[in-house]
C-alpha cells in the first residue's frame, strides 16, 4: 500500500474533457474551450448523467436530493458505514460561455481521489462522499451557491424549488424536466469535514510558480443596489446649470468607491470595492440621464473593511443629494461575512503537499464558493489550482493537466488523512 | 375682411384632441396624456388618415410622396397656382410614451391658419401648403428628421425607403402596410418660405411669462460614440491595483465633459455637453467592468464651441489611455452645424405678434427640428409655444389651449404676410 493515493492524471483529464463536451460553445483547447451549462438545462442533464455513470463505474452509492444535489458515497471494506463521512466536490454548472474547469475540476478530482484510494487498496475508516452542488453560479435560479445553501440549512428545500427563472420555469419543474428531482435533503452538517478543489481565477499561484494554493479565508461579500434619481431632460434644450444629471452624480459615486477601496488596501490588501453594473434610464444620447441603478460589490477577509466601504458609499450618496440635488437609495440585499477555513483542513492540505513534494501557498479567496455555506455547519477546507493568466468565466480559462493532477494529489492525500486511512 | 386671420381656438383644440387619441397610452388631461405613435405603425396610420380627412374638409389638394411626407395645398381664388408656395407644418409621429403636442401642434396650427384665412376671405397671392414630415422623432427608422432630410435632398428616397427597423421591416414596407407609400418627392426647395410652430420643450417662455418664442438659431448637434475598453475581471479576486476598470475610466470622462461644458457656458450660454447613454459590459455586480459604450451629445449655436467640446472629449480619452491603461475610441457619426433662421421669417413672426398684441421673445432652439433641413434649401422660421414646466417627450407634456391659440394666431398672421394677402 502506497503512502498516498496514486492519482491517474490521464483518467482525471479524460473525465474533464468528456464533461467539457456538454454545452460546449467553442472547442479549440488549450486556447479556448467554452461551455454553457446553466442549471436545469439539457447540457446540465447530460453533464449530470455522465457524472452518475462515472460514479456508478467507481461503485459509489449515489443519491440525488430534492434540489438536485448529487452525492456518491464510497465506504471501504474497513469503514464504519455509520461514521460521519468526509465529503469533497464542487459544481457542474457554468456561467454562460464559461470554461471547463470552474466547478467540474473539484468534482472529478474528488472522484479520482476515491478511485486512486480504491486502486491503492486504501481503506479509510470513514465513508467518503463525492458531491455536486446544484446552481453554484447562479443567474438562472437565484444569485448562486443554491445547492450548498440548502445543504447547509440556510435556505429551505421548498424555498429553493419555488425559485423561478426569467421565463417563469421553477427550479422544481426544471429538475423534474431533466430527471434530477430527487428526494430528501443532502445535509452538510452530517459530514465530518469537507474539501473543495477549485481553480484560482486569479494569478497569485501563476505569479509565484506554485502549483497549489491552500485557502485561509473566503472573503465576505456585500452586494448593494444603488439608485440615483435626477431629472431626465432634453440634452439640447436644458442649459448646463439647470440639470440634475443622474449619470454625472453616479460617476462621482463610482470614483469615490474606487478611491476608498484603494485607500483601504493600505491596511487591508484583501479589500475590494467595485461598481460592476450600471444601468442608465432613459439611456438615450440626446436625453440627460434621469435615473441610474448601480450594483456595488464589496469584499474583504476583514468584515470591518466591508462595513467601512459600505459606509463610505452611503456618505457619498448623502453628499451627492446635498451637492447635486439627486435622490438616492442604497439597499443591501446580500451580505455574507468572511469565512475562515478550518485549521484542521488547512493543515491536512499543507502537510500532504509537503509529503508529496508539491509546494503549497496560503492565500485567500476573493471569489465566493459553496464552501462558504458548508463551513457554517462543518469543518471546511479549500485548495486552488493555478488559472492561466487568472482568466475564468471565459472560454480562455485553462489549468494544465499537470496542475490538475498535482492539486488532485494534494486533495486525495488530505481526504485520505481526514478519513483515517 | 379682418387684418389678421381669426383663429378658432376650439376648432384647433378639437383637432389636437382627436389626434391625441391615436396611440394614446394614458389619457388624464391636462395632467397626463401620453401617446405612442411610431412611424409606420397602426397608430401612425390612424393619425395620418385623420389628417387627410381634415385636409379634405378644408378643400386642400393633398399629395403623399414616396417616403410618406404629406402636403395639403390651398390656392386662394386670387393666387397664382404656379407661384412658389409658403409651407408650414411639423410631424405626427411621437417618441414612445410621448405627449400630444410635440409635432401635431405645428401641423394642425398650420391647417387652422388656412381655415382661418378661408373663413376671413383672405386671398393670399401664393399657395399655402400644410405639411406633415415622416419620422421626425427617429428611433424606428433612422435617427430622426427623416422626411425633411429627403424633402431637402440630403437623403435620397431610395436610401430612406431601404432603412430597416429593428424587426427588419423596411420603411418602404411599413409605408405600404399603412397605405402611405406615395409617389415622387416633396421638394422643400420649391417653397418660397417655411414656418414651423413647435412646443418649446423648455421653460424659457414659461419663466418669462411670454406666450410665443421666435427662434433665432437651431443649435448644431454632434453625436459621438465613445468606447472605453478595460479588462473584465473577477470583482472578488482582482486586487484594486491590478484592475483596468472601464467604468471608473468612463466616470472620469463623464465628469470631464460636464466640467468642460459648464466652463464653456461662461462665454457661450447655448453650449451643452451630455453623456446621455452608457452601456456597461458585462454589467454584472461581481465583475470589474470590461467595456463601456457611451453616447455623447454636444450642441451650441456656435460651432466653435462644439469643436472645442469634442476636442476636450478626445483629449480626456487620451489622458485615460495614458493614466488608466484603457483603450478608447471616439466616432462622430452625426454632425450638423448650427442653423440660423431666416431674417425675413423672424421679422414676419415678431411683427405679427406685435400687431396682434401677443408678446414674442427671441430664443434659440436646443432641440433639433425638421426646420434644420428645410433651412438648407429655403427661408425657414420657427416659433415656440410654452411647455408647462418644460416637460416634453412625456405624457406630462402640456401646452394650454390659450397658448396653442396665441401661437397659431402668430403663425397664421406670418403665413398671410409671407403669402401676400
Amino acid at each position: 500500500m502506497a503512502d498516498r493515493p496514486a492519482v491517474d492524471a490521464d483518467r482525471l483529464w479524460a473525465d474533464l474533457e468528456a464533461n467539457g463536451a456538454f454545452g460546449a460553445t467553442v472547442r479549440d483547447p488549450p486556447e479556448r474551450w467554452g461551455r454553457t451549462v446553466r442549471c436545469g438545462t439539457d447540457a446540465n442533464r447530460k453533464a449530470r448523467e455522465y457524472l452518475l455513470e462515472r460514479m456508478a463505474a467507481a461503485d459509489l452509492d449515489v443519491r440525488v436530493d430534492a434540489v438536485g444535489n448529487v452525492a456518491g458515497r464510497w465506504s471501504s471494506e474497513s469503514a464504519d458505514p455509520s461514521a460521519a463521512p468526509i465529503a469533497a466536490g464542487s459544481h457542474l454548472d457554468s456561467v454562460p460561455e464559461g470554461g471547463i474547469f470552474d466547478g467540474p475540476l473539484g468534482i472529478y478530482a474528488a472522484l479520482e481521489a476515491v478511485r486512486a484510494m480504491q486502486d491503492g487498496v486504501f481503506e479509510p475508516q470513514r465513508p467518503i462522499e463525492v458531491v455536486s452542488f446544484t446552481e453554484e453560479e447562479g443567474g438562472r435560479f437565484a444569485d448562486g451557491l443554491l445547492g450548498s445553501s440548502v445543504a447547509a440549512g440556510v435556505r429551505s428545500v421548498d424555498e429553493a424549488l419555488a425559485l423561478e427563472a426569467d421565463d417563469g420555469t421553477t427550479l422544481a419543474a426544471a429538475l423534474e424536466d431533466i430527471g434530477f428531482a430527487g428526494e430528501g435533503r443532502l445535509d452538510a452538517a452530517e459530514w465530518d469535514a469537507w474539501l473543495e478543489l477549485h481553480v484560482e481565477q486569479h494569478t497569485e499561484l501563476e505569479s509565484a510558480g506554485v502549483p497549489v494554493g491552500v485557502v485561509t479565508d473566503i472573503t465576505g461579500i456585500t452586494h448593494c443596489e444603488v439608485t440615483i434619481e435626477g431629472d431626465a431632460d432634453h440634452a439640447g434644450s436644458t442649459p448646463m446649470d439647470q440639470r440634475t444629471d443622474a449619470l454625472a452624480a453616479a460617476s462621482e459615486f463610482v470614483l469615490e468607491v474606487e478611491r476608498a477601496a484603494e485607500t483601504r488596501t493600505e491596511t487591508d490588501p484583501a479589500a475590494v470595492g467595485t461598481v460592476g453594473s450600471l444601468d442608465v434610464a432613459p439611456n438615450a444620447t440626446n436625453v440627460v440621464p434621469g435615473e441610474i441603478e448601480a450594483g456595488l460589490d464589496v469584499r474583504s477577509t476583514d468584515y470591518d473593511s466591508m462595513e467601512h466601504l459600505v459606509g463610505v458609499a452611503r456618505e457619498e450618496l448623502g453628499r451627492l443629494e446635498a451637492d447635486r440635488g439627486v435622490d438616492t437609495a442604497l439597499e443591501r440585499p446580500f451580505d455574507l461575512e468572511p469565512t475562515p477555513m478550518a485549521e484542521r483542513c488547512r493543515t491536512a492540505l499543507h502537510e500532504t503537499g509537503e509529503a508529496a513534494g508539491i509546494e503549497t501557498l496560503s492565500l485567500h479567496s476573493g471569489a465566493a464558493h459553496d464552501s462558504m455555506y458548508v463551513a457554517g455547519v462543518t469543518d471546511a477546507g479549500m485548495l486552488f489550482a493555478p488559472s492561466r493568466e487568472g482568466v475564468s468565466h471565459n472560454p480562455r480559462e485553462w489549468t494544465s493537466k499537470a496542475d490538475c493532477a498535482d492539486a488532485t494529489r494534494v486533495l486525495a492525500g488530505a481526504l485520505a488523512e481526514l478519513a483515517g486511512v
